[in-house]
């Protein structure tokens, strides 16, 4: 059973990788790198993803996981990868996103009147494209699931893996991948980091998303 | 400055790219992917990461980052990839890995004598290398930062941030990559997880460790 990932660029990495990596360990399914043309995909960083097949490759996969990415932006408007979604989602068991992946789904007209996450940063964006946007790390609707911002697609994957798998299986996975989270700082939410360093950053997005429009 | 991130064949992905998506998003550095020749390299799963140069390229990284995996095994004996690492280690800011990517530090000759840590299954091989195994999730003797398994390296990643760029530049890392972990399980550690889950994971880790050497 195939789990696609689609790539394009300026994917961010770890919205990807984190589901990748405790999605590629459920017995019977395997990964397969999507996108417009198999080959390489550079992401908002210096690294380089490799989609392993065109889109038209993996017309029905049974689980769908759309990573985010300030390249979203450039994927608002009609394309062939949010046809790809589109059509495949009609056929999947699972329809996911993580971070600003959850904008190409609502692009794609999945999330009309649904509730849905995102980056904290694109909440607004999400409204527009007809969700009702949820400030929760993991939000299920049906078959459609969406997680917040990059590293909540960890979460969101063990979740799956015991929907699909059970929790003997999903436990396993954490403790293969020592999911026991430490992080040195209490600053992961907009609710929890400190007020100057949210508006720091907000303000820093706000201009990196403008510039990818 | 440099952050060298070496690969080699069967990496686990999330080892490397979890302090990738930390480490990338400080202020005055780049992350180089290296590898003995540049080019594709295949995780232990079905992703394929790209090495941008050759080992020799970056002779002299401020930060060394040496992420784990099965492909760690065939590592263990006089190689160029232990070469370089042994010689960057001379100059380098900050000498880290995560997972057994340890045992790379370990076989390179780097930690006779000290604290360490690795993924909790291989803290036996550790031993053998001369380094006192630690089960925590980071460990920091001097300037060498071990990491446990897999996960651990976004929590050593964003330590390491700390001590480079300052407590407010990792902050909004943590909170630009939205690191609120919620886990839907307790079972990241051995302490934790339930005992028939990690003795069915440790069987066939072992099983997988022997097939590796």
């Amino acid at each position: 059973m195939d789990i696609a990932i689609p790539l394009f660029d300026r994917i961010t990495a770890l919205d990807a990788i984190g589901p990748y990596e405790v999605l590629s360990r459920l017995p019977g399914y395997r990964v397969r790198f999507v996108a417009v043309k198999a080959g390489p995909y550079k992401t908002d960083k210096q690294l380089t993803l490799i989609a392993d097949v065109p889109l038209s490759a993996v017309p029905h996969p049974e689980i769908l996981m759309v990573p985010g990415g300030f390249g979203t932006r450039e994927l608002m408007t009609p394309n062939p990868l949010l046809d790809w979604i589109k059509a495949a989602h009609e056929t999947t068991q699972w329809t996911t996103s993580v971070c600003t992946g959850s904008l190409l789904l609502g692009a794609a007209g999945l999330l009309k009147g649904l509730e849905a996450t995102t980056h904290w940063s694109a909440m607004d964006d999400l409204a527009k494209l007809g969700a009702k946007p949820v400030e929760t790390r993991v939000v299920v609707q049906g078959k459609i699931v969406t997680a917040a911002g990059v590293s909540s697609g960890i979460d969101m994957a063990l979740m799956l893996a015991a929907k699909i798998a059970g929790d003997d299986v999903a436990q396993a996975i954490q403790l293969g991948i020592e999911y026991d989270p430490q992080p040195p700082f209490n600053a992961g939410s907009p609710s929890k980091a400190p007020a100057h360093i949210l508006e720091g950053l907000r303000a820093r997005m706000r201009e990196r998303t403008a510039a990818s429009r």
